[in-house]
């Protein structure tokens, strides 16, 4: 299972729970942006982004994001949660998201955000701060080796 | 319809969503609660309480809450959410919340939470302010006059 | 603000509630797609999606989903949610929605879902049946005229 | 922390997610109805609550629901939500919750729930089946040992 999530080296864990559910009888689509949301925190934190962002001002935006639905989610079940930075650009940077259905061993749902740069101070677009992008670029590596 | 909210001074609506029901096919449990949440709320800005907390350091904090379900809603309906207070002490106060299905005429649900009155800025319990105990006095008044 | 929503033939109106702000004190983004589903929701409905469903077991499953997020929402705020279909293939079709915030007369949020259909008695994929086909082409032209 | 828990024999633990502190920097309200929700649902699957209700029609229902704020919940931390059945009757019976802040070793919040036992197949009130009373029994006895 954690072949699946091999390229996304921030990871979570979460229950399934039985109210997340809707009359379908499966989880609610709202949730897995839920589950992406948990992982872009849990990675936010890994690089140290929010300490960034109470020094400089300089802090993350979700500008878009998207989701595509491969098996769906039942009760009860746990999900583990990818999270990956596979572009970094000027004021911006795509992250990837993936959950695992831990009952089915299989990609629940593939997912993708754009986050863009913001400083909140004089409010308008900035530049990824420099500490934020080595993070990245660490973080990335360590997980993922170049060939 | 409007009867049933008689004793409640402030009452809003909205639509029941789809996604709120449970795989049970009916708008689950937690949601009652986010109604209540949304009538205290309204309640709290008809009587300017958050205006006295910017001025003065004194709100509101949920002590407790209950709900007690009597029919169950589900989509397609729209829900009317009342709030009353019944009671005020000398650092807390009791409202009271029903929330009546529009497509059934009933009552859906009744509810009743705990608000105490706290000092955010000496991190303590506090007196309810003057200006907030008089507002509740004349909106209870103005719509449920005494015998 | 009819104008920004001339494209989408279904429009819903909800309040914003309090509690649907996170930390940051805007409306959390997966809020948005809980709107996009009450407009899916009420789209099926207009054109008989569901009773097509109980009848031929054919029904719409979400198969991905997307959002581009413009102007925070706050609460106290209400907004309307249009959905439109501009593109229907032979087992799949394209469903377009529109966030607008009243309070500031401006779009909030665009998005957009692939829906597939799908034959749940025999667990596969299947044709957009007939008479789905034909009312949502009715509905879009209602509104949204040719050149 | 399980100290803190020991009269609660069925206990599940989730993290908390950023996503659900609502604009006061705090886990809102309403997710702790969630937890007690989650912890309902395990311990009836741990009695086999479901299975009697397929075999006999006869199910729970959540006829009133309660919670206590103790300590404000805030990410990032874990909760453990404990449940237990102190008190069966004819047909219904009382079940109380706890949640415990790991973060915090405290406990965060304190529960009730009133649950009917109904004939599904009937639409009326019925007995709580006596394979539920029993396991209910058993399972509070072998973690709640009497003096």
């Amino acid at each position: 299972m954690r072949q699946l999530l091999a390229e996304y080296p921030v990871v979570i864990e979460t229950p399934v729970a039985w109210g997340e559910m809707d009359a379908f009888g499966h989880v609610n689509n709202i949730v897995y942006f839920r589950y992406f949301e948990s992982a872009r925190v849990a990675y936010f934190r890994e690089i140290g982004y929010l300490t960034v962002m109470e020094e400089t001002g300089l802090g993350p935006i979700l500008a878009s994001t998207e989701c595509r639905f491969r098996v769906p989610l039942t009760y009860p079940d746990t999900v583990l949660i990818g999270a990956g930075v596979p572009e970094v650009g000027d004021n911006r940077f795509v992250m990837k998201y993936r959950v695992v259905s831990v009952a089915h061993g299989k990609v629940a749902a593939d997912g993708e955000g754009l986050i863009v740069s913001y400083d909140y101070r004089q409010n308008r677009k900035a530049p990824v701060p420099d500490a934020v992008r080595e993070r990245i670029a660490t973080l990335e590596r360590t997980v993922l080796p170049g060939p």
